[in-house]
């Protein structure tokens, strides 16, 4: 199973709106078939691992991560296949929540007379999917949020001068949690001010993530980088349904995905915006500011993980805060997080934290 | 020598205005006696371990991370009773740069016909002495410049709410911290309003650092802790020389020494302060903010050493800054800081960083 695990992690961000599953079959203890979730969710991890295996198949012992689907969706049910191909024995990390599959799979194979056993290593497949299980049940993909900053916490100076706070090192760590998102996010203002490209490069990568730009106004540059590479790369825009027309016509002309949005408090709703973003079928989205839209995703209490970058300079108090104004009236407030993981990333440190419980 | 050195260590913090030195006397493959600076700085690391090897010393080889001292001082020079106990090598990890010794010490063995070498471990003798060091040379002492902030680099709400960001793990290490250091230092803002007591709590401790206030006017609590306890533990208060004659005097009263330091664009100059606390004789400071002492420090180029304790919680822009401004023209010129050591502290990261050099 921990193979499989390792497997099914191959396919993050790139399998969305399905998980990202991993499959081994395992006959007469030699591994006959491996397989994880194919970018754009197809063909399935099973199928994949039993085609590998052929007629090994028959008989053999079926690790997979999530339970198999029972479904016809655009691909015939993965449980009707492990029947067909006559296996013995399948053992499930975790249960898909999923409406059209919970449960169902599992009975699939047990009414065929397959052993089926579930539940091993559940809480690591469940960390692992857990963005699709979170889209699953409240509609929202998981959060992670990313700041780059100084020792004294800014992420730029007043001038807007960040290139480059952290070190090379960090920054293509960042790219590589880039690639395991099904899509990169910031705010206007950092699409304004930055005009990042947001695709992750020197990386040998065929499929880029989504990048998504929150803009209430979509007062974005028709010039800049992402415009430019819309028709290669999806850019998805959550915008105002208040957005002026024709703004909205020309960026479809470009081939953005617009996602019109709740304005709440004359500003869009980061609630709404999420629920558009896991009805259009995104499971992990990674956040990289900019300060404003890191602090309305904290004080509505959205952000699943943060990951930290901070380097050994100090910028002082005329410096860009990375998160902006949260209205906390007392520090027992304050939205907290359980540390992951910290260690260094070149001359950086790295610290990463998820969602404290309770 | 690795045993003398960690030795030496035991002493920090309590040798001012000594260095921390560490001493082994090893006779026929055995170690027959063992010293270290003792609290105040008397007596020398070399005495105590000739005491403890009474006889055995004749012949022996002497680790010391320190050339003996050559000078009549408050205690007889070291050289002349390691030449009067009879000892056959002395090893020596660096020269003393003190200008009553500066190599004196070493001609002293020499010429009474003892093998002396000169270098082993040096480094790290070197950075383990380098507040004494940079006194000596410099006229100051090394400052630790200390910050427990949030995820986004806030040491209190924008209420001055600053009790607890960090967890007991982490404020157990900064009293540990303070221990190896000669003294505790904060701004007058700070003293005002958290009236700490910046002693070293539940460490079964007999001896405390001084706590030093940088308090230009002297407008600080006489009813507060550090008041109430300047004849138990020593306060500094380094001031302007135009402070309130009355306030100098009843602050003296108190049991406080009193320092007056040069003004410059209507702030303390942060380079006369430590120039007089180096003359008080102090080689390791430790500063715990505020932003605006840890900003004038950072833009004189007067920090040694970064020590980050960040939590897993946001606060958001309205939240206290660490660091004040520091006036930065671009990000070129902000101070930078290499990384040391981070790890976990609790639930907190901790992170520490010492000058970049050059």
């Amino acid at each position: 199973m921990a193979l499989a695990l390792s497997l099914g992690r191959r396919g993050q961000g790139n399998t969305a709106p399905n998980p990202a599953v991993g499959c081994v079959i395992v006959s007469g203890g030699r591994i006959v078939g491996r397989g994880w979730t194919q970018p754009g969710g197809r063909p399935h991890a099973e199928v994949v691992a039993l085609k590998q295996a052929g007629d090994a198949a028959r008989g053999a012992t079926v690790y997979v991560t999530l339970e198999p689907c029972a479904h016809h969706g655009q691909t015939p049910p993965c449980a009707q296949a492990l029947i067909d191909a006559g296996v013995g024995r399948v053992v499930v990390a975790v249960a898909d929540a999923d409406g059209r599959v919970d449960g169902r799979g599992l009975a699939m194979l047990r009414d065929a007379g397959i052993a089926v056993d579930e539940g091993l290593m559940a809480n690591k497949a469940f960390a692992d999917m857990a963005g699709f299980f979170r889209r699953i049940v409240t509609g929202r993909p998981e959060v992670t949020l990313k700041l780059a900053s100084s020792f004294d916490g800014r992420i730029a100076t007043g001038t807007g001068e960040s290139q480059w706070i952290t070190g090379p090192e960090a920054r293509r760590m960042g790219h590589s949690m880039r690639l395991r998102h099904d899509a990169v996010m910031v705010g206007g203002g950092t699409a304004r001010h930055d005009d990042p490209s947001l695709t992750v490069r020197d990386m040998g990568v065929t499929r880029q993530p989504a990048r998504v730009v929150v803009s209430r106004r979509l007062d974005l540059s028709m010039l800049g980088n992402l415009a430019r590479t819309a028709r290669e790369v999806p850019v998805i825009l959550c915008h105002g349904k208040d957005a002026d027309k024709d703004l909205q016509k020309a960026w479809e002309e470009l081939g953005a995905v617009l996602l019109p949005c709740q304005v709440a408090g004359g500003q869009l709703d980061t609630h709404d915006v999420l629920a558009q973003l896991g009805a259009h079928g995104l499971n992990r989205v990674y956040c990289e500011g900019g300060s404003a839209l890191a602090a309305s995703l904290l004080a509505n209490d959205l952000v699943d993980r943060l990951v930290g970058f901070t380097a050994g300079l100090t910028i002082g108090a005329e410096g860009l805060p990375g998160v902006g104004a949260l209205g906390l009236g007392a520090l027992s407030e304050a939205p907290r997080f359980d540390l992951v993981e910290t260690r260094a990333v070149g001359p950086d440190v790295m610290h990463i934290w998820e969602r404290a419980e309770g």
